[in-house]
């Protein structure tokens, strides 16, 4: 498919093999956050919006057995890798090429009972370019905040969720995309330390849901005041999401599909 | 004024007295939090939207010495109790009795480095009346939060601060509010007890402001995982903020007017 180098990690503490670009947008914490935020049960159907190389949905079918997981991901190079990891990982991971704008027909006719998304965190008009044009592709925005919203909002069953992570900067625009197009949101903040400003968040919605906005304690990653050289300092909490493939206490009640 | 019965408290450890009616509206905690949020410096101006019996004034007036404090207040009753409010604790505080969606001319005609509010929380359609008048005017709306917000935004100096407090199901509707005619958004949340959902929220934001959105720890209210009977169990943050008037962690850098 390509001939750049990639490398061979592994994610959730060993459950989940991971073949990335060297020098492409690489999987950190994030789409490890997202697949444990989501209370999918066996049978359900979740589509992952540019999934990459496919880490979210590949951390989400390690965690609950028996899903439909289906990603869309707009670059090939992405696409392919998220297949082969799909393999590597002995995990059903169907993966569409295509723009979310745009979708594939055969997409466009289904609906999901979960939809998840780690859209790119830079606006494109904010932000300088990067040089490696994949990574660009993965990090820097194309398309609005709102289309992805609409777009995953499309896709999602009645009563189904759409959960989406980004960063705090853009949590006014992403919130009011939500409040369009879903109900019974619930903001849930990625905290780095406690005492810190949140960096991250966590945004779920539901699809017709009627519950009053939610915003939760949130979770904090590292433990202690400042980082101590090289030494793995998460709290119990996120090492318990992050090595040992837990779900997160945001994790809403599995619904019925 | 009125012959309804009215109480005597003291509110921020004794430091301000506060006459309210017995049986409308009572001030809690909530406009101590906001005061307690305000960077004012001496000599600026502060505007207190819908001021009630006046305690959010009166305890910012308590903590910053030489503010100039001007209250709008709908309701007479109220207008009245917060008058003698300022004379109870020597403070001066203009007292305006007039609706935020028709103000006054010479209200209208100037601007304020701050300008805070404590809107009613419960939207009148999706709620009970209060069999008391002055407390349903009070706790119910009639006004619009983004009306509320906009007529803030206006009476705001440039590089002012505008800085609400409100139950954090109407964190979306504030949120797109502020966004339309405020910049550098910040959050702060008011949690119940650690590890709870927050239910109060304090957002502020500047007239002009280009800052990226921030999403702050907040504060912690109570101390233990339930309350003790009668026991006071507040952290010992709340408590410097509620008993010895300090101001919050919140309370931002003090902007020259």
């Amino acid at each position: 498919m390509s001939a750049a180098p990639e490398t061979r990690d592994t994610i959730l503490g060993g459950r989940v093999v991971l073949l990335q670009p060297k020098d492409g947008y690489r999987a950190g914490v994030d789409p490890v956050f997202l697949a444990a935020s989501v209370g999918a049960r066996p049978g359900q159907s979740v589509l992952d919006l540019g999934c990459g190389a496919g880490a979210a949905s590949l951390c989400l079918g390690r965690r609950v057995a028996g899903l439909r997981l289906t990603g869309l991901e707009r670059q090939p190079v992405y696409a392919e890798l998220a297949r082969r990891n799909a393999i590597e990982n002995g995990l059903a991971f169907e993966v569409v090429e295509g723009d979310l704008s745009d979708m594939p027909t055969h997409l466009r006719q289904r609906s999901f009972d979960h939809v998840i998304a780690n859209p790119p965190y830079f606006r494109r008009d904010r932000s300088l370019r990067a040089r490696d044009a994949a990574r660009e592709g993965a990090m820097g925005e194309e398309t609005p905040l709102s289309d992805w919203v609409a777009a995953a909002a499309r896709r999602c069953a009645p009563r189904g969720t759409v959960t989406f992570i980004n960063r705090v900067d853009r949590l006014p625009e992403m919130l009011a995309a939500f409040e369009s197009c879903l109900g019974s949101l619930e903001l849930f903040p990625l905290i780095p330390r406690e005492g810190r400003e949140s960096q991250l968040f966590l945004l779920r919605g539901r699809k017709e849901g009627r519950a009053a906005f939610r915003l939760h304690r949130g979770l904090v990653v590292h433990a202690g005041s400042t980082h101590e050289g090289d030494r793995v300092d998460y709290t119990p909490a996120a090492s318990a999401i992050l090595s040992d493939g837990a779900a997160m206490p945001f994790c809403g009640p599995v619904i019925e599909s």
